[in-house]
């Protein structure tokens, strides 16, 4: 079993209270690459220009991610994103965006990512994520990310992208201004309408919530004393979602399976957030995800004890 | 074992996107009390002034509600609301304030609410909490919730009233509001040196995040199609856990019993957010309390799994 993810692979400057990077490794399909590379083997797919050398390609070898499919675009320049949040980190604000090598990508599959049985399209144009989709053809369990600039200027092949997928996986408000529904109930009502069967509403530090054909799932953020930097963390979720539902091929896609996924997704997402950009995956461990995951049981299962109702 | 709870008694004028009402039954207090009456015997302190008649006196009796500290203030006039609510419900416009009777409020206990064991501090003015507070000798758990507004104009008689209490319950934003601090587990920890061991955090659709001695709990909030009305939900809410807490006189106040007291919590609030003011609660079953509640523990819980991480 393995994973392929399509998204942006990107060098990001980052503002936030707690201090600034000028120029990390970032970008959707890192993150999820390198959060998913705890559970199976990742490919991740997508271009990079002059200015991506080896120690970039080290980084997502060390972590044993296949990067057969990062094309490097000669004379190109990597992907940018520069923003900053502000005190409370809910609200991020984008500085500057410079697509570079990203303006022109036709993704072309490797035979080893196009066989992936768990495929994770990356916020990228929806165009981009629909051919990467059809190329994998072995795919038992697709899901995707977008954006409020996609759901602004290209909605209708968002809409289409999504119908042929699994899962759909978006913040809240996008979840909100993508179906013009405030309400998750009745939003995800719509979207399972066009296609997917499982959707997950990503809520920052509130957690997630997920509908599936058997009801609904939701779990909390783990509580962090300290987020030095929030990029990143919806692309983590997903990482270890994803990758943990890779690590069980012989389970069927059910409910069960993916509340625990969920479980998974938040850990993993809780840990990046806590340095800057990839720094605190670099040095995560198996155990240390274990012990988060076990503590988040802890923080949300009560006990069923009598109690008499009056009337 | 009884609940004292103190707290608005109130005639609401509510407009949302699914309607509007000009005067209802409403106020801290009454909501409360209507949701903890399913627990235990709640006594409800509070002054009425001359348009509080037969008929809202009903509705308390008719969920067994103790009346005798309502309190006619004869020539005066029963605390008024008006607010209104936008698109997706969380931003609540208050329109107009009366404060009638509330104004010169000097609560006066009868032995029965000073008796009580389990005592809720509605959102009233903390110089008047405390008051309370102090008659109510023989209390084994507190709680108090606050707002904004007291935040702003008191917030000293606040922090000192929170000192004498074992649980603060706030909003989130107000939380943040009232600690200078945009995190939970600091502005927690900033409550805790305080006074109260408890700290739960209400957010709304989103749910609510508690700490105690013992660590984090968490739950979401019951997804429904619909809300109508979001007013009462945080009172309701208090009224379940605190109900629940009431309803269990020999269990140690440990982590376990208020886990546990959060999930009925949850779903009083769900239940009265359906209806227009206090609607819902008056049909109200035992056994769709119990349904719901079964129902969060569905959502919430999933199973160890093993799972082999790499590295």
């Amino acid at each position: 079993m393995s994973v392929t993810v399509v998204g942006s692979i990107a060098f990001d400057a980052v503002s936030t209270p707690f201090g600034s990077r000028e120029r990390m490794l970032g970008g959707s399909a890192v993150h999820f690459a390198l959060a998913a590379s705890f559970f199976d083997l990742v490919h991740v797919v997508g271009p990079v220009g002059d200015d991506f050398g080896p120690e970039e390609h080290a980084v997502l070898r060390a972590r044993g991610v296949d990067t057969t499919d990062v094309e490097h675009v000669p004379g190109g320049t990597t992907f940018f994103w520069r923003g900053e949040y502000g005190w409370d980190l809910n609200e991020r604000r984008t500085l500057e965006t410079r697509l570079g090598v990203f303006a022109e990508f036709e993704p072309k599959l490797s035979e080893a990512s196009r066989a992936a049985e768990v495929v994770f399209l990356g916020n990228i144009q929806p165009d981009v994520q629909r051919r990467v989709r059809e190329q994998c053809t072995e795919a038992r369990f697709v899901a995707l990310d977008s954006m409020n600039l996609w759901i602004e200027t290209a909605r209708d092949s968002l809409i289409e992208t999504i119908g042929g997928v699994d899962c759909l996986m978006l913040n809240d408000a996008e979840l909100r201004q993508l179906t013009r529904e405030p309400n998750f109930v009745r939003a995800a009502a719509r979207i399972r309408a066009w296609g997917p069967s499982v959707v997950v509403a990503k809520q920052g530090q509130y957690g997630a919530l997920m509908i599936t054909d058997e009801g609904f799932f939701a779990l909390p953020a783990y509580p962090l004393e300290t987020v030095v930097d929030p990029t990143g963390a919806g692309d983590c979720f997903a990482g270890g979602f994803m990758g943990f539902i890779a690590a069980h091929p012989a389970e069927p896609l059910e409910h069960e399976l993916l509340a625990q996924a969920m479980a998974y997704g938040t850990a993993l997402a809780s840990f990046n957030v806590e340095e800057f950009g990839v720094e605190r995956m670099l040095r995560l461990t198996s155990e240390e995800i274990a012990e988060r995951v076990a503590e988040l049981r802890r923080m949300t299962q009560f006990l069923e004890r009598p109690v008499e109702l009056r009337r």
